[in-house]
């Protein structure tokens, strides 16, 4: 989850909204990682969990790469949450909880679906304060220098 | 829709999945086109609709294209339901209803979510069974030609 944040903090530098998602595989080994890139690639589906399944699913020629867990910063949206199922990803583990905007344990709740035909296991909380304060003071700024304006 | 049929058409040539998806502006001119591409990209993101929007929004150099209408040939699922909504486009018309995979009318039905924070209109029907059975007979041939191996 360490190195999900740093994504994140990478991508708050490129004032991209801070989340940040990591995929290993099943000996621990990273083997793709991401932060938001919606802005620089004028992409609404470029989601750090998106990249982070494409870059994986290249690197191994495959629609699906069972046996990884994916680590993310923040609670998938229902997009990514089904993106994640798709992919065949074993196991997410995400840090802070997305009221607003979460599709696993908010909203449509992709994994409690009939539609959803791969049920990853999930867990939640890891280094959920320092996740979501990333993300809180992220957009602290934002409203400041809108109110400067 | 004709021409999402077109491009679902032209997937099953390919051995993807025969769904096809068509964005026009408000002028009614066609400014992106795609059908599934998954296989060929080894992308599990790489729904019709996601390739749609990714070209609209290529073209436009944004992440968002407001005022166009998204025509599909199958139901959106979860991804492609949240993708739309992010991309704020204006209106989905789709063909066939998705019980199975569905994620409109079915499943987690994002646009009634609190967590949907766009919700394009969107109606169905229109040349349902044309498309309906395009998926059917790549389907039935998919499973005849398994039963031959």
């Amino acid at each position: 989850m360490r190195a999900a944040l740093e994504e994140a903090n990478a991508a708050a530098l490129r004032d991209e909204v801070p989340i940040g998602a990591v995929l290993i595989n099943a000996h621990g080994e990273i083997i793709a990682k991401a932060g938001n890139e919606t802005r620089a690639q004028n992409d609404p589906s470029a989601h750090a969990e998106i990249l982070a399944i494409r870059q994986a699913c290249a690197k191994e020629g495959a629609q699906r790469i069972p046996n990884t867990t994916l680590y993310v910063t923040l609670e998938p949206c229902a997009m990514c949450a089904a993106a994640i199922s798709f992919a065949r990803i074993s196991r997410v583990v995400f840090a802070a909880p997305d009221e607003k905007g979460g599709g696993v344990i908010h909203g449509g709740k992709f994994y409690e679906q009939p539609t959803c035909h791969h049920r990853p296991t999930y867990d939640h909380g890891l280094m959920a304060n320092e996740c979501g304060e990333t993300l809180k003071s992220f957009f602290q700024k934002k409203r400041a220098q809108k109110s400067l304006k």
